[in-house]
């Protein structure tokens, strides 16, 4: 299957199952900006052959300032990471959950990350007739089950992705401060937050640098586009901060995705194109995927979450073969606890590739599964 | 100090405490080949801006069938880290040793990781007088102890650097075969070996391949002057290596850095060359410092270990920050455990570089210490 390794954008493996040579492939497996690295990457890329010979900085203090300063937070709150999947890993690391508490579906590497360090897995199902939305009512029953089984407060981690990962759902700030106050400890994976409008009315970040038991993650790879390099970070009080970084090996992140860091930053222009971009696109592509009998779920980000309804005669799986043969990717998303085999997950691109992907779509739902 | 984040070549702190900027200090604290980054490097670089949108290949094939076939071993027997650093720290995870032998002094690293772990240290003192070797009379002796302790075979990991860092000497591959006999596991670091004329003698890489208690690290970010985009692998039995990439985090090393390895494993005329270069410098080198009076340490690779005999009333952190003023960076040596406040580590360079810090060094320690 294509995601062998968990995960999609992998070309390696779609050239070997599909037989298309890697570059070649139409992607919305991964839910990476369509824009491609923004101007700044190229500049930096030419003057980096200078830089590859010399140890990066082991305190990252250039691109933590800089992030510091973007999120007008203290540097002592911010730590850098070899992409985000670094950052969920030490998160879990440091805090040795006995339980940690996961949506279905949310993203794989929270409970890899957790089973790893042998903590056990609490499931908190969504439910698509709630667009996937988790409730308080959810939460609070899970809070109420947890200690009457005598999980006391801080045994704890719930690991949750706002916007979640595959649905696209944000988790309403009020509920991870509910459980905060209950002294519950909370991460909050916020890797694609950089694609919401009203970011501020959703993202925890700026509350996380002076709390002790929330961290809120960053990725700069889906939004500048830059996931080769890998580059994420973390806000939480500087006590965790500290410590997790104690955690981290030496050098983990390049000077490269340093220095990439840096200059993306200032791309203003390029953060107004791509939320403009989204929201036309998304509006438009979700409206044809329904015309053409999908189920498309609600969300506000870079990548939706849709359902092939069982008249179809379609599974998820094949549908991602029959288009990966024709030179598209998409994600089948039944590989997400609580998902069945029906789902899939497309990220956003241009008109024109929509248009290309919908075309085939349309052709092969119309025909009996290959 | 300036090795406040436990390393040399950290220009940035370096800039911190002497107040001349990073990119201008003739740098003998890191241990870089100074050819620089060879001419393929400039190349990859060049191409990489339309690779940087995508995800790295999460299995690292390409790369690791290259290092598979160059030192003709078993694909499954290799692993590639985000730098040495990352593998260290795998090692110990994996193996999470309830006792971890160390050579004083060795690289700091090693212990780093153990103690994350909650593995007790225990130390193996080298000796000066014996130009800090490691003779198997010490092995046999600490074996019998760690038996008598009740500490069985397998329980302890011995980590063994070959060559050594900072001392440069190599460990007799028979001493370690011996280990491994005796149950023992061992990880030995081989990060500096490509600049060891005779690997064949000195390696156990292509043993590591079939064992399972043997793990061989090497990096390449020393010999390819490439430490700013991390990059290094281990080798060991098939079964260990599957174990240490689960717990490996996904993308762990970005492609520009997959890519820069594969081309550089072509580059045959840069690895003649810098053993034609470390051949006619370093006795050149050693035979001027010996000539100040200083006391050289054996080695055969790329950094020299020496010691400011006490009739010079300088230590080695007096002279690090005299050089350091001046624009030149050495390792201030007393931060290894098992060495005083006489040691310093000086990497090796052109001539042109070495008669300036020999320079200054017969300038500063004809006068009394700053």
């Amino acid at each position: 299957m294509l995601e062998r390794f968990g995960h999609g954008g992998d070309l390696r493996t779609a050239q070997e199952l599909y037989g298309i040579e890697a570059d070649r492939y139409l992607d919305f497996s991964a839910n990476m900006n369509p824009f491609g690295p923004p101007p700044c990457v190229a500049e930096v890329l030419r003057n980096y052959a200078d830089q590859i010979g010399r140890y990066p900085d082991p305190a990252v203090r250039g691109l933590r300032r800089k992030l510091a300063d973007h999120h007008n937070v203290d540097e002592a709150s911010v730590l850098v990471g070899n992409g985000a999947a670094e950052l969920i890993d030490l998160a879990v690391q440091l805090l040795k959950p006995a339980v940690t508490v996961l949506t279905a579906p949310c993203f794989n590497e929270y409970g890899d990350a957790a089973r790893k360090c042998g903590s056990r897995i609490r499931m908190l199902q969504l439910e698509p007739q709630a667009q996937f939305k988790l409730t308080q009512e959810a939460i609070l029953s899970l809070l109420k089950q947890l200690r009457e089984e005598g999980t006391a407060a801080g045994q704890t981690l719930w690991f949750l992705g706002s916007p979640n990962n595959p649905t696209g759902q944000l988790i309403e700030p009020e509920l991870v401060r509910l459980l905060v106050r209950e002294g519950e400890i909370v991460a909050v994976d916020e890797a694609f937050m950089d694609f919401v409008t009203d970011t501020d009315c959703w993202s925890l970040l700026r509350e996380a640098a002076s709390c002790t038991r929330l961290i809120v993650i960053r990725s700069m790879t889906k939004f500048y586009a830059i996931p080769g390099i890998r580059l994420g970070y973390l806000v939480a009080g500087a006590s965790l901060v500290r410590a997790m970084g104690e955690l981290q090996i030496p050098w983990s992140v390049n000077s490269l995705a340093q220095l990439i860091g840096e200059a993306v930053l200032d791309e203003t222009d390029y953060g107004d194109q791509t939320i403009k971009w989204l929201q036309t696109e998304r509006p438009w592509f979700v409206e044809q995927l329904s015309a053409l009998g999908l189920l498309v779920y609600e969300g506000k980000v870079n990548y939706v979450l849709f359902q092939i309804p069982d008249r179809f005669g379609w599974s998820s799986r094949q549908l991602q073969h029959a288009l990966g043969t024709r030179g598209i990717l998409i994600r089948d998303a039944s590989g997400y606890e609580g998902l069945n085999g029906s789902y899939c997950r497309s990220a956003l691109r241009f008109r024109e590739d929509h248009v290309r992907l919908l075309g085939e779509l349309r052709n092969l739902l119309g025909k009996p599964a290959e």
